[in-house]
């Protein structure tokens, strides 16, 4: 009641404003209020002065003849506050007068200290970050700037306790805490949606909290690259946006490229998150409602994918009371093939992060997404893959991961046959690890066999044991060679049935042309892929001549394209064949020397014709050397 | 005691035939009861009066050379209680006697009122309506005609009690109320299976509850078109029925066909139902368990469709000991072709409800299924789109509905393009709820969009959004247009690649046929599929020519066929084929001017030349008009 | 205190050895103990004399000069215990004494009378057979000889207490039991990892009882049949390596053949683990959790199922604890196509059992597995089924089934078309069943048609409908007919498209051949597929014509071989038209005189015409007979 003695002069009445929470606690007769009038009644009207007090301005205590209508605002003074709790008032007519303001006085607590305040009735103020319906009470999680507090309230058993309050409210919390099977939480005895300066305050406090605890850790990079050098003040702020989504309660949905880069890039972020998240989080299984890593089957992000994960988002929304998630696309995702998804989800505002080392489009996909790292958008190319990124990303994210992660730059590069110099730096790193350069290599094919068995299931257990990132080293150490082995099987087999009917010719520019009816002369649904099949074909045919060798695998609809010693530009190729092709349907595309491309099957003929045409005219390249795949 | 005292003349002693239920409460010393001899011993026989009373009569007591034998019907008296409960009995040996019925009795409480009596033991008559095994307790949810509860009997842990308590009985329980949780229990003392007189006047009272509870709402139709109003009865026995259901505790599967007219039909009456459960259902997702919206993937119910919610559906009663299911197939199960997969669900008497504006059979379909709704049924056609009907079904289901609702109908004729004039009075009302034409028909290619994008995933909250039904007018005022765009695109492309080789000639009735390739000439397994892009062509030459077209999309082993301005007769003609290809394996449908077919690959040549054929003989109509789609 | 006091002579002094388990109950002022230094400070050293009990040796009692360092082995003598616990020695220094080794002593309790112990600290000791983390405590899960208790932990809400405690480990639990909701737990104060003679009188005790325990229940064959006699010990094998399983909480994953023997084999198996998982494991879901069957879509276990199984199994033990399950493989899994995925699992040390009667390639199969039961390798063939083997199986495995298997080997046998002799003696049981030829022909017809329907779902309630295993025999009446009928009228309209296009020819030996493409001549993707579809045309031709008979049905990729009356050897053709047309990719294989082929389409015509050269040499039987189906 500090407030009541305060005023300019002594002379100078005082009417107090109290704030919207205010209770009867900070009434006091005798004292003046700011009101508004919310019923007239014969025996005269009835004011509010917060959401939680109001009463009666009897007709006797003032002169009839004002005309007083709901919503006027008056001053009334406090006479009486009877036995029941009913406030009297009268009106006072004050002509000058000093207004103070009081709000709802309470001790906060915080969210963090609720376990030694056991059986007390305790404040908490912060953010609803989920709301969840039981077949009993509703539970609002609330999260203040030290941790999240489940708050329980029933209204009646599964009925939704104080529908008002919603998802990203800023609220105060009155309740006890209790402690049930060792978790703490408040039973709510009053929950109010904060407003104004209050919600302000809060406001600023959590996003102060946030932003000191979403601070990326300060890491050296593995290597000295000054090419990537550059890139890391990015990487900071996406490590930034994923630790804030994490201490926010959103979900976090990982999409990426069904590779070996494409999953050395996301397992070694998808084992940051989660340790992350069992810091930040006390339920035992946060991470698994809060993260998840899904493979794609195309090489972007189909609208079906985002079809998905869209309905998948706002099913976890109705049933957990959850955030929308934001999206991280790894090793995917910078390509203008991506944006009709990435518009999808802009119209539920769910934010996307990209980290990608495919050409991009930054002139489409920028204006979607919120952070977009790529080599390409600094001078550099696919030689930084997006595992060597990610390798840095994870560190930035969770201390203490370098040494479980020094093998798997490796890897990635290995992959996506990266021939950066500084590949001989990841190398001796993973040598000195224990690695030596066949098993990397090894682990490089595993993962590229089991994401084929996988089909498009993460596997997490697996795909951990084979990369080393969180897995069992012993099981590793079997189940490499052992899957590497199946593949290159598996790999000798399909080539023994393709072989014998590649086509040779040598073209205008003096390259060997390769072609093969992967369709026909392989057996489909199997290991390898038409892609990889053709590859695999292209390789051994590089490695045969020594000169520039173009290989083409193609089936009804589709052809893969391989090239080496040949300055090939398939984008542009794309782009031509479309237009001089009317009705042949083509389209696709991947980085300018390797790729593929998809046709309508009746055009199949003119389409390859085309193709090897324009091929056929392409400069050579001085130096000989093998492309990254797609 | 007042039946021992009753009686027609003071001289007869009156005899008490105590009801199976009957304890020692019922039982006094001195009075007569009939008995059956359950046990022979040497010092005199067992006797059970009910089955919780039983005691011994000492051979000292009657005659020895009374030869009674297990089975035995006698009469006898109560002479003792004992301290410890004991009963003894003598023979009675009565010339003359009269019979009174004795009932137990006990203060019965109606369901909904448990809450009154917290700490308290309680009696309440019932069906049992679900029996759920835990880890601990066996659960009986028990329904009266008040409301239902859940009574938990404990036996051991994880272990059934009461095992011949099944789903579907009468019974009594006793028991003590209990709070967990905020909601209340009934840890039961006894619960006994009713039969013959008090199980009838349970049932009764059950059935009168259930009959006034399932009672429709009574609206009137949203336009004024005497058609629809003729089927109105129909429908609100449909409503009646699914009110029923929801009322038992009976899970509804719906089907419906995965277009447009088919989700604007389903969603209402699933936001109807989901409504009204919550109303009638204490568990806060008890939606989630008994009702489930699936899109079918065929244009009919097929056999594998059938034997998955089959399947699903014991799993469900196995697991969670829920009631087989009704099937609700909206704009899909009027044909013959939907008649084997009812009679798989008829051979576990799971309810089957149709409401469908395909062209149907009710000599297969009626005999199958307990309602069938179908404006052919009444003399009308498919102008009367299921969209239509199940916006009134939905209305009737639950109160409150109609201004969520009222531009539905609209989208529906729009999808399915009725020709009926009370089109502009659907229209109208969109437009007076705030929706253009444009935008109405946005809606329909949105849907359609995402139909293909779910790949027959519900996407419950993305189709409400969609439609605006249940969803978020926000989201939905982006939703729609961005959608209908994309699929706009898409479908362009897909024509770039096909319209250069639709092929044309005149046919002899002087029809423009165009027929296309779809599988060589447009992209496979992308939106729009086959049967769409067959007619966006069709729609485009239509108006390019203003005369009679007929369109022919072909694949492998099947053909879409559209016609405008041609009187075709596609199940005639489909018989036809089959009677004169034999081994071309003709199967399909549809509606009159509009279809599908199959056939085996190999035979595809001669069916369509054949199809041709007759098609070039059909007469041509007066007046041109698109036909519906299926 | 006893061993205190023994020893063998008066004047030797006793120097007690207290094992590492032991607490400070267990010493005494005035003994001597040995110990170990674990620390050196200025005033003293600190000695070990159990994981429990420590304290220190104070420089005054000892010479300085002594020169004590970490890890050196002392005898000290307890000179006093301090209020606070706290332990006070003194070095001793003993020429002569005698060494007593002392246990932790405590009363051990039963785990299956924890009931009755509840309020009370009780000891048990056992192995941990499940570890599982919940929002609150880690449960536990102790199995000693008698049964499984849940010991709760709490360490902080969802932090894993004891982390050095691991699955498998054998421990000794110290902790006051209560009661939940029925079920009994102990809530831990003290688990200790054992290790030494306690480990191993333990693991001794748990052994003993297991054994006891997992010992198959006696039985006599259903029917008297030598062939069958012979392999009935190592059925009791696997049926105790089963149980065994159940004991010890490792999960079954159960892989089996799609058709009707390897249904009739799996099912009554699945039905006898399920009765003595609900015997031998307290939760109500034990057997959801512990038992999987899955029907395989290849007729062997393919790598990709390997990997899903093993993922799956990973990602149970993360989420829930559980033990990486046994493999069982029934009517499948002999041959060498199935040992690259048994590798695989191998790499996780995961036991894999076969029961199969498909030709077998024990050089294969058994380095990599534990029990491999199949007739070849008894002299026998395919004409013991793998369902006539699992009745036996599953009746060694839970006692009384006999009654309700009785029918199912004539079901088996029907299936696989046996030839036995014994099928007449199985259709004599069956028919005192009340089983009539026709009907157990439909049996296997519906069985063969609900496979197909439920798409390798295992459809564990409709199949044990349809073989009245553990179904509703009302059901079972119903559906057999209607299903067994559905599957005829399919297979007519499949003949009706196909029959047309079989082509005839005589070739060289005599025999009949017939060729039907039935990827263009029959229904695609729709009951029956090509495999049935090739078997009944071949069924008629054998019929029609009453000689032998040989019948390809091909597609693009595959070939199925039928043969009557002609000695093929299918695995040696396949063998050498791999080396005859290198880049054919010809693989596949299957019974001697069935089975069914893959190459690469490309090369159709080639493959197929070598085959046919290859069947036109082949020798003619005596005696025709049809050959089981694969």
């Amino acid at each position: 009641m500090t407030d009541a003695s305060s005023g300019d002069g002594p002379d100078r009445p005082v009417v107090v404003d109290l704030h919207s929470s205010c209770t009867t606690q900070e009434v006091e007769s005798g004292e003046y209020y700011h009101a508004t009038v919310n019923g007239v009644v014969d025996y005269g009207v009835f004011v509010d002065l917060s959401e939680h007090v109001s009463g009666l301005v009897h007709e006797s205590t003032f002169d009839g003849e004002q005309d007083l209508a709901v919503d006027d605002d008056v001053v009334v003074k406090l006479t009486e506050v009877r036995e029941n709790g009913d406030l009297s008032f009268e009106l006072a007519a004050l002509d000058d007068y000093e207004t103070v303001e009081r709000e709802h006085s309470y001790d906060r607590i915080d969210a963090e200290t609720v376990g030694d305040h056991v059986g007390e009735t305790v404040h908490v103020e912060g953010e609803v970050v989920q709301i969840k319906q039981t077949g009993g009470p509703t539970i609002f999680r609330v999260r203040d700037e030290t941790s999240a507090v489940p708050c329980t309230a029933f209204e009646a058993a599964g009925v939704r306790a104080h529908p008002v309050v919603e998802v990203g409210d800023l609220v105060h919390v009155k309740g006890d805490v209790e402690e049930r099977e060792g978790t703490y939480q408040i039973e709510v005895t009053e929950i109010d949606v904060l407003d104004g300066e209050t919600a302000a305050d809060v406001a600023g406090r959590l996003d102060a909290a946030l932003a000191e605890r979403a601070e990326p850790i300060d890491v050296d990079p593995l290597v000295d690259w000054p090419a990537l050098e550059g890139m890391l003040p990015e990487l900071r702020s996406v490590a930034r946006t994923l630790r804030r989504a994490v201490l926010e309660g959103r979900p976090i949905r990982m999409r990426h490229h069904a590779d070996g880069d494409g999953m050395a890039a996301s397992v070694p972020v998808q084992y940051a998150l989660t340790q992350f998240i069992e810091d930040a989080h006390q339920d035992a299984d946060a991470a698994r409602h809060l993260l998840k890593r899904l493979p794609s089957k195309a090489p972007y992000y189909e609208m079906e994918d985002a079809t998905r994960d869209l309905n998948f988002a706002l099913g976890d929304r109705a049933r957990h009371g959850q955030k929308l998630p934001l999206l991280l696309m790894l090793d995917n995702g910078s390509t203008e093939e991506d944006t009709p998804a990435y518009k999808a989800l802009n119209n539920y505002d769910i934010p996307i992060v990209v980290v990608d080392h495919h050409h991009p489009d930054p002139d489409a996909v920028d204006p979607l997404v919120e952070e977009h790292v790529n080599p390409y958008l600094h001078g550099e190319d696919y030689r930084i893959t997006t595992g060597m990124l990610c390798v840095e990303l994870a560190r930035m994210i969770y201390p203490g991961l370098t040494e479980e992660l020094e093998h798997v730059p490796a890897v990635a590069g290995l992959s996506d046959r990266s021939k950066a110099d500084e590949m001989t730096d990841y190398l001796e790193l993973a040598r000195e690890a224990g690695y030596d350069d066949e098993f990397l290599q090894n682990i490089s094919e595993a993962l590229d066999y089991e994401a084929y068995m996988l089909r498009y299931d993460p596997g997490t257990q697996l795909i951990n044991d084979i990369l080393n990132v969180n897995g069992d080293e012993e099981r590793h150490r079997e189940l490499v060679p052992f899957l590497a082995n199946r593949a290159a099987e598996d790999v000798a087999e399909q080539l023994d049935a393709a072989t014998p009917h590649v086509e040779h010719e040598r073209v205008a520019n003096g390259a060997n042309l390769y072609r093969i009816d992967v369709e026909n002369h392989a057996h489909r649904f199997t290991y390898p892929a038409p892609g990889k099949t053709t590859g695999e074909i292209h390789d051994r045919k590089v490695e045969e001549t020594g000169e520039p060798v173009i290989t083409i695998g193609y089936g009804p609809d589709f052809a893969v394209l391989r090239s080496d010693g040949v300055r090939l530009d398939i984008p542009t190729m794309v782009e031509e064949l479309n237009e001089e092709l009317p009705g042949a349907g083509v389209s696709g595309g991947g980085h300018l020397v390797v790729g593929s491309i998809r046709f309508v099957p009746g055009m199949r003929e003119e389409v390859l014709d085309a193709l090897i045409e324009k091929m056929a005219e392409a400069e050579l390249d001085e130096e000989l050397h093998t492309a990254p795949k797609r």
